[in-house]
């Protein structure tokens, strides 16, 4: 059977393909620092020399007004077997703080079954593994089993600045049949996990500003409002200690969870979140649990908040403004442009007397994105799964939101297929990142089988 | 008369007490900054040349754990002549932003009828008035018309930190049989104030403590108590959008505001807030208007806030805590400690799960301090101000705390004499701190007639 053939000469070459992997790992493509570039620039180069090696027809930098975005194509698996569009990125947030790490970030070191390094998860190991299975199906069968464009892009880390335009600009370029995107995790160390469902994004920073300047309080206290204490009313009418947002119109187009979803949820095998945050209790809606409010309800956060004195001990000053930024994560059916809207009519209307109220909208934002979990590519993907990892698949959505899901969803309305294989012990843009080397294998194997199993 | 050969003599030595003043106010006595250590010792050394050159009996050099408090007697005017404290302090605030003054602080200006300098309004400028009007009494009668104890301190802009307990070690070298104090201003340029009562002062800060780390919003959203929600929760239960306090219990000791008083506060010109601090309109506690509440009723501000990511654009994270500062003044009948415990009890109570909450009290607390309006040492002042500004004298009570004279209040139970000549333009603890010349040579006069009425 192909497969085997395939998997065997992955077995075989597991040693150089980890000795390649460390190449493309000690590249540090830090793609928000511009000290960086060149070396962001030499990380696109190893991938372009990497899928050269491996016999795609095209390959092209296309440059941006940042980082590099490398497109590949292979087209000779013929008219009748799918074209699949591959998306990755091969930049990595910074590694600050660096006295944190055990070994250097990008110095990469196998230490109890992980290989740890800035990128070992996200997602230069994940990209990596898509590489490594297509040459070892060119070097066993001599041909891919279905047609590929590669879109490996140089911005994830900073917003996918450039992705957005290049893709509209040329959309016929990068068209396909499917997507299939390893830029995930799945909520256990060797849990197939499928991710159906993705949360989109938006965003506000609200500013209250009071007086010209600080003030002393005790000659302004009684007559100017205070900017601090005008936001803390403001915030404390957008989420009550329910969790419910209490934002008017903000669930009015939430898809609501079916029956079978919440039983498909119940499935999974929740977060020990005592464990990995500290926290002592969870807290979630009212009417839904951490792992249903975490995966299919939407959420608001505060995710940073400033005003007057911060130092030591005490000023006694009425400051002149404070600041809150806030993020949502939204679920099908919510319209990221309607929800700041909502926000910010709630916002005029609850802002006190006595101090100006601007808000500004975060510009990127993002639908969420769902594939129904019985979509064939889905139920593919889930057998392949388990194959490899002799584990039943369990289905989840995300909290997380990737804009280029949304994008691709947007712009051609075709599947994308979300195969991670991170652990949610890999510490993604933290020190010491890391990845199982039982993901690389298993992974490995899990997308000889999927793109074997597509091609069908 | 005698006043009049006194102030003749300050009238033709202008320029000198002037020059004097300038070799004050050219000392850095930053008390806050070691680095100015030497400049506060200076400063301390300047105050004790020029009371050994008036002619004092003792001139004594206290010193403490930073810096010296300079103490000083005159006890020539006989076992019939009441004994008078004077309390004022030579050290002053620092001078940041140094690039927002318009001529260097320690290098004193003229400009448009005011001596621009740090120090000059707080409180060298008006500490160097007594001193001023000493010399002239001296240098004329050839002798002072009251017994005099100075007490100068170097602490005041620092929480006046070694003075308790110094006036506590040295009761009796301190007894007086009243206080006068110049640190304090008047309503308007050239409006006579008296003040006859200041607020007392607390403070708490809060801290919510959260998850271990930041966390990442799309996947712990839903499952975890965002900290800076649950600040904003808490704090916006300690006082409604009316201004009111809304802490059980805390306006329980206030003496209530007597019709009188609410008259004389009428008389009062108000300050133009919307010129003063650019507010469109002020705010106060609701049946108070802006002048009643900034001087008779207890206020509760948030002095800074600050949690999670402050940075420019979005940072989605759960911040792993949130803090608040608070500080309250106080108004007569209430005790801060009981407020402080007021405040602890009422953040317990309201505190949402899935969050730690810690308060920490503020170590400095003062209870506020009020003389009767018609004391017959208050009438006095009121007279000798009229004599000198023109204009009839208003009283007011102030929102700012003077620990010291709730000290001494407490330590000797003896009147506080608060005889301001400050102005609202004088931007004390900003950038371009001045203080006016009409105030200089009117409060002079002011002084002169006071020292000679309270003699009798």
């Amino acid at each position: 059977m192909m497969s085997e053939e395939v998997l065997s000469y992955i077995q075989q070459n597991r040693e150089d393909l980890l000795e390649r992997l460390n190449d493309f790992l000690t590249i540090p493509s830090v793609s928000t620092d511009s000290s960086y570039k060149i070396d962001v620039q030499k990380a696109a180069q190893f991938v372009q020399n990497y899928l050269e090696e491996i016999g795609f027809d095209t390959i092209e930098e296309i440059p941006t007004s940042n980082h590099p975005i490398v497109y590949a194509a292979y087209n000779k698996a013929g008219v009748n077997a799918p074209t699949v569009l591959f998306y990755g990125h091969y930049d990595v947030q910074p590694v600050d703080p660096i006295e944190e790490w055990d070994s250097d970030p990008f110095t990469p070191e196998i230490r109890d079954g992980r290989i740890y390094a800035r990128g070992a998860s996200d997602d230069k190991g994940q990209v990596f593994m898509h590489l490594a299975v297509f040459e070892a199906f060119m070097k066993t069968t001599g041909a891919l089993p279905v047609n590929i464009k590669v879109c490996i892009e140089g911005e994830e880390e900073i917003g996918s600045e450039n992705l957005y335009d290049t893709l509209k600009e040329k959309r016929e370029k990068f068209a396909a049949d499917f997507v299939i995107i390893s830029d995930s995790g799945m909520v256990a160390k060797n849990q197939p996990t499928i991710l159906y469902g993705l949360k989109g994004f938006t965003g506000i920073e609200i500013t209250v500003d009071g007086p010209d300047q600080d003030l002393h309080s005790g000659l302004y206290g009684g007559a100017v409002r205070n900017p601090i204490m005008a936001l803390s009313h403001i915030l404390s009418t957008m989420k009550n200690i329910d969790e419910e947002i209490t934002v008017e119109g903000f669930y009015d187009d939430v898809e609501p969870m079916t029956a079978e979803e919440r039983a498909l949820i119940a499935k999974v095998e929740g977060e020990d979140y005592k464990q990995t945050t500290g926290i002592e209790e969870t807290i979630s809606e009212k009417g839904y649990d951490a792992k249903e409010h975490t995966m299919g309800r939407p959420t608001f956060e505060i995710n940073g908040i400033y005003g007057g004195y911060q130092g030591e001990g005490t000023k006694t000053i009425i400051p002149a403004a404070a600041t809150a930024k806030i993020t949502c994560r939204l679920v099908p059916g919510q319209n990221p442009e309607t929800i700041q809207q909502l926000l910010v009519e709630h916002i005029e209307r609850v802002a006190p007397a006595g101090v100006q109220v601007t808000v500004k909208k975060e510009k990127l934002s993002s639908k969420a994105y769902m594939v129904e979990p019985n979509h064939p590519l889905i139920k593919k993907a889930a057998i392949c799964y388990e194959r490899a990892f002799e584990k039943e698949t369990i289905f989840v959505r995300m909290g997380g939101s990737i804009p280029v899901v949304e994008w691709l969803d947007e712009m051609y309305n075709i599947p994308v297929i979300l195969l991670g294989f991170g652990t949610p012990e890999d510490r993604l843009h933290s020190p010491n990142e890391s990845f199982p080397l039982d993901s690389f294998d298993k992974g490995l194997e899990t997308l000889v089988y999927y793109y074997n199993e597509v091609s069908k």
